[in-house]
């Protein structure tokens, strides 16, 4: 411990000493800057594109490692440590240290973390199958629905309490911000502790795919209707509209799952005749990347597709390439996963801003709102009836709120009520809030549960 | 055969498709607007910034394998189906589909293909150690040397004779662009051939370094001249710029090795120590990473520190983590490499822009370039003393120039001389055709003459 405490800060030291000599801490580096500037002073070679890059890999792979290790020893999930190590690396501005800012801005660093998630939930994914999906297809249905419900109102009545005056249209919104489930952060935690083929693991899975149909459901329901009532008409052609979303996106989860289940078995026994190397990984990312895109075009998470994607690969289909001798998917998978995945959490961690929480006024909404939405997705325990499964388990799998939730509140900011914007500045700090606690209380308490609900399983009690 | 041009012509017709159906196909794309468009009307995950990013890898990793599959059918280089297969999508825009020119400008996917690269190069630096690129060492110096001063002379001449009423100093320039070996293509070539080891393949990578540094010198030295002599004052800065130049590449490189012997096994012996998954091959990463970021700093190329970062990591050093069961680290880099490495290759074929070809006035000058460049580049074959090894392979796979070259004409074409830009541009189109050329011939050549040499040195020739 003493000398993993000295590693530690050697690490912290090197890392700003190395920021300090090579300047990658511009504060106004933002994406339009980063392009090609052949032709300058550095030489032979000027400063490619992936410098800057390059530097936030090495912080983000060494961060992640001290911080996974750091918590692992005193029994937290490894990802708690990447999120806390960056959130640390995140708010170094606030002692003075602004070397580090340009990660928040760099877009190819985010790329890097938006591929990062897609592979982690195809990886978890891969460890499950349609089949047995479908076998807690119905609790998950359930678990989704009173997951979007509980915390829809919960949310409504506390932005009722705290902002009398606004319109109501203030606390649609502010509920419509508390459904979304950001599944990345449980999966993670489902996989460390290897409980993804877990009842409630495939049930949190499930109720997550769904969720973000949901999702898109309420979204077009609050805005069509804010849009009907300021303009007094378009309501016909809101629900057109409402239907159409919810169409594209159940037929885009059933065409995925039915037309691959057909085509995966076929394109990976063609695979078989091509002669190169690394053909299945080859097939494996092009299915998971073609899902996530085509899932993000319908309007859904990349990662709902990815994780389909994950579900439609069967070691039955590869088991040609194994038997020749090469490595199964999930071995292919894993080295692609260490190096991406972490820079997805860090990078979440480094987003949280810690100047937020200083405004005591918004705090106290920020901090009921948290609430509301913790106690909210309790509800989600009604829809669990396997026996031996935990439902605090499925209940505190279903807190974290993440992008969803902001991406919600900033829409809300950019449509106006009656000359105001629907969700003030204020209002957003307290969304922020909600998000990022959510995030971080999800990872020890999800593992305390899981870990705990194994115990009750075993005395065999029906929880 | 028959089967797999069907499936070639599905995949080509569904590329295109996807891309009419979901529109990546913006020609005026470029990285400005590749930043956030949260509140789009994509619904609740509003198109995000990996979104083409997917798309683009969808295209690289069907193309790589069927470009690839398809060479090796004719006995040829899979590195030369994934340039060639990249060739034909970068000029689709010739007849009339524009839908995969957002390609050529996306910035994260040209860092993603950067960090192909480096994980190539790193991956080739594994199969050898510092012992026995030492070995080479003198044979490598000599190649590097003559591959410089030869192509310089010989294009100086080229230049002379198809411009003579330009100064000097394009000439000088044209020289210039000719020295650097651009040592990815061959590298791949070398590994896919399994041939790192060879004695021919050390030394040309071991003069694929140091030609490196004498690239920078080249280049110091033929700017500062034109600078004091248009200035009239300024060589002894330049002097001193160049030596100063000189010390820090030669310093790093040396205590690149110097520092990584001592550091590497240390942190090795330090991971087995950290409680988190996926900790060898976070190190080895993070080292490739911090190399490659500093050889860019000091104004080489990124590859040279990902190469040196290979050639520290001794099988020796991390025993402790495959004792216990772990994989070793070349199974651990290979998928990524497999996912990363075609997207460097695709790229480079679709930055091929089959319009310069089509100029005959810029031609004639090209074609006569290319061959000087390749000519040239077979003075490498005076370094090659070793027994056995064929002074041919050495000399073709010295032939690619990549990037370097252009980055020279493109520094000539910002100085002025006499109130005209050094660098004119139809003679920098005829650079780009000889990078062009002089990248695309080499993978068939180099694999013939290794194939051919091997089968020599069986009959005991000293070559």
């Amino acid at each position: 411990m003493k000398n993993f405490g000295r590693a530690l800060l050697i690490t912290i030291f090197a890392i700003i000493a190395v920021s300090l000599a090579f300047g990658q801490g511009d504060p106004a580096h933002n994406p339009v800057t980063e392009t090609h500037s052949e032709g300058s002073e550095a030489g032979v070679h000027p400063e490619g594109v992936a410098v800057p890059v390059l530097f936030a890999l090495i912080v983000v792979l060494v961060v992640a490692k001290l911080g996974g290790d750091l918590l692992e020893r005193i029994h937290q999930p490894a990802v708690l440590g990447e999120l806390l190590f960056g959130v640390v690396i995140g708010n170094l501005a606030l002692i003075g240290f602004d070397g580090l800012e340009f990660l928040k801005y760099n877009v190819s660093f985010e790329v890097l973390a938006e591929i990062g998630v897609i592979i982690l939930l195809f990886e978890v994914g891969l460890e499950t199958n349609i089949k047995e999906m479908m076998s807690v297809g119905a609790s998950s249905f359930v678990v989704a629905t009173f997951g979007v419900i509980a915390p829809f109102f919960l949310g409504w009545g506390v932005s009722a309490f705290f902002l009398p005056n606004d319109p109501i249209y203030v606390h649609i919104f502010i509920g419509a911000t508390q459904c979304a489930t950001s599944v990345g952060i449980t999966a993670r935690v489902l996989k460390d502790i290897n409980k993804v083929k877990s009842a409630e693991g495939k049930i949190i899975l499930g109720a997550a795919v769904i969720d973000d149909v949901m999702g898109l459901v309420v979204l077009s329901v609050v805005t069509g209707l804010i849009a009907a009532t300021s303009t007094g008409n378009g309501e016909g052609i809101s629900s057109i509209t409402i239907l159409w979303v919810v169409a594209k996106a159940v037929g885009f989860i059933a065409g995925a799952i039915l037309i691959g289940n057909l085509l995966v078995p076929r394109v990976m026994k063609f695979g078989l005749r091509v002669r190169a190397t690394g053909v299945l990984l080859s097939i494996a990312l092009t299915v998971c990347f073609l899902l996530a895109f085509l899932a993000e075009k319908i309007g859904l998470a990349a990662i709902v597709g990815a994780f389909a994607a994950g579900l439609l690969m069967d070691d039955v289909y590869y088991k040609g390439y194994v038997d020749r001798g090469e490595h199964g998917l999930g071995e292919l998978i894993h080295p692609i996963a260490i190096f991406l995945v972490p820079i997805f959490f860090v990078r979440m961690g480094l987003l949280v801003d810690l100047k937020t929480f200083g405004d005591p006024s918004i705090l106290g909404f920020a901090l009921v709102l948290t609430l509301a939405a913790i106690v909210g997705k309790q509800a989600c325990s009604l829809g669990v009836w396997q026996k031996g499964a935990s439902r605090l388990a499925v209940g505190l799998g279903m807190i974290p709120r993440g992008e969803v939730g902001l991406i919600f509140a900033k829409i809300g900011a950019t449509i106006t009520y009656a000359g105001a914007a629907v969700v003030s500045p204020s209002t957003y700090s307290a969304v922020v809030i909600m998000v990022m606690i959510t995030t971080l209380v999800t990872p020890p308490l999800l593992k305390v549960s899981l870990l705990r609900g194994e115990g009750s399983l075993k005395k065999g009690q029906t929880a």
